[in-house]
């Protein structure tokens, strides 16, 4: 069963279109992976059927309270002509822990992602279909994958993202929801994001206090030089008002593997070290180490967008050619060499056919 | 159209089911109200159409970053037979701040409900229906009403409602949403009150720190006896982090006109003053109010709900027939008098035939 999904699945991913002429989210394949929970049956069986509308009650939670849950996965096509997934395993787990967060059927969700061999694609959603207004969990579930393709998220981007630091709206908060990929983490950002959008920036760069928590919908990195010619990599820690992120995991993963001399970031010296730090990062200290000089780059991280440059209008950061500095970019480029399965980390990168 | 719509809506509610054999929201009306907007066209023809499921784009908004609103209203059948909205011009003021709060299209959803005149049912649910995933504000979206007979929410309660303070889980926070009617608020809460239930609990009771701020979904009233004999009622402030509930708003301004004579509350002497106060109620108050035989009552009230005694193992309250304590048994029956149109208050029960 698992691998006839999966290959399905695979051929509708090829050939995939010219990425320059699509924008991100808005075409899909023809085809989508679709099963439904109810309280009685439990799962039923897994099917991938021709792309086509869901047909819903109108009470049904999804509408309501929104008890639904989605991941972002993308898949690569290597030099081999082959697609791959990132770390596909790292986000049927987190689906499973988001699912559970907001009470749908998980023990059930767990035994079915087993039998799709993690093997789910790009947007896998669940989302409660209870159709009745009681305000309760959910005891019934849809759960369905669209493939998206994707092409670059920020388009001709040669400069920084310019970010609006806010913190009237606030993302996440202890004993909430931002620590879990929840579809209603999402919409409370909508209205900010177009205050922003109005005063000429790009993102938000959210803040908790004084601390920052994310940018736009990415988790956040700093670099920053030491003294002793080393480099300082901080990322807030997964205090449950941050998403835990695959590409978030990831970069702090590479860049204790290139620390170690275990698999060098393209572009950054192999005597380069630098040190991953997952503590607070507060305004404060941005403007201090910007003040100082040793604030060397800003820049957020996830799967839509991989790596991409921070910059602020009070924050002077070093310019960068291609916007990205020198960390960034070689994250990136190490990470693009992983996903589409030129270079071999650690089993990241898993073939689907 | 407006009258028109009212009155097919209004013959669908009669005759109404007897509200002891069925449970609320799982049965519906077999009409609904529906009308759609997209970015091209804006604002469709409203329609009433036979009850039927939604069809929409997997990758709509609604399933993913959750831009939803909805609102709870009751219609009252009175004495002379004839159904009666409470307040509804509340509602949907208020769904049209929440729409604004998840960017949803909002200057056409005020001229649509002027259209309405007013006049929307029971569940007005408004959803986002961009077919895109790409994170951003929804510039389609879909509003639709569906019709629910309600019976007793709380089935055969004679006491108090068991309630299980919660503070590891926040429902809301300054600079978030709970101060809108989304439906991204109630999600959070559902694997925290299975929680409670599994503890025995029937409801949660929602704390911020050692502030008390609703009870289950609903708004929450503390009675206390003062040294003159007067009571004062207290409930939290909207400060962002509380729901703007029209029974809350009802509640505080009918103490107001029987503390000023204007309309007394059944069974609560007419020499009885009860001081309304929009602050903060903290849990340690609670106890000392407790401890000194102070407190004469707490409940919530809410739409679903209209009034219901709050009970905590904690905290001794005086033991009530009938579960509600003299003022929140006064405010009940009020309450049923003005919305099923025995009794006129300022024109709040409004007849939609």
């Amino acid at each position: 069963m698992a691998s006839k999904l999966v290959v399905k699945l695979a051929e509708k991913l090829k050939p995939l279109p010219d990425p320059e002429t699509m924008t991100f989210g808005q075409t899909q394949t023809d085809h989508m992976l679709i099963v439904n929970y109810d309280p009685e049956h439990g799962w039923g069986t897994p099917e991938i059927k021709p792309y086509a509308p869901l047909v819903l009650d109108p009470m049904s939670s999804c509408f309501q309270y929104c008890p639904n849950v989605f991941e972002g996965m993308k898949a690569y096509l290597g030099p081999d002509g082959e697609p791959r997934l990132f770390r596909p395993q790292k986000n049927m787990e987190r689906l499973a822990r988001s699912a559970e967060r907001v009470a749908l059927p998980v023990n059930a969700l767990l035994v079915l992602i087993k039998r799709l061999g993690y093997s789910l694609y790009l947007r896998p959603t669940m989302i409660g279909t209870r159709p009745a207004l009681g305000v309760a969990a959910s005891d019934a579930a849809c759960l369905y994958v669209v493939v998206t393709p994707t092409g670059p998220y920020f388009k001709g981007k040669a400069h920084g993202i310019s970010l609006l630091a806010v913190s009237e709206s606030v993302r996440a908060w202890p004993g909430g929801t931002g620590g879990h990929k929840l579809g209603l983490n999402y919409a409370p950002g909508f209205a900010p994001q177009r205050e922003a959008a109005k005063k000429g920036y790009e993102q938000i760069l959210w803040l908790f206090g004084d601390r920052i928590t994310e940018v736009g919908a990415m988790n956040v990195f700093a670099i920053v030089k030491r003294d002793d010619g080393a480099l300082d990599a901080f990322t807030p820690p997964l205090d449950g008002t941050i998403l835990p992120g695959v590409t978030r995991s990831s970069v702090l993963a590479l860049l204790d593997a290139h620390t170690k001399g275990k698999s060098l970031i393209p572009g950054v010296p192999a005597t380069q070290k630098i040190y991953t730090h997952e503590i607070p990062i507060t305004m404060s200290e941005i403007k201090v180490w910007s003040d100082e000089g040793k604030l060397l780059e800003i820049f957020g991280v996830g799967t839509a967008v991989a790596v991409a440059p921070g910059w602020d209008e009070e924050v002077v950061l070093p310019h960068h050619d291609g916007g990205l500095g020198p960390v960034g970019k070689g994250l990136f480029d190490h990470l693009m060499d992983i996903q589409s399965g030129r270079v071999e980390f650690e089993g990241w990168s898993v073939s689907v056919v």
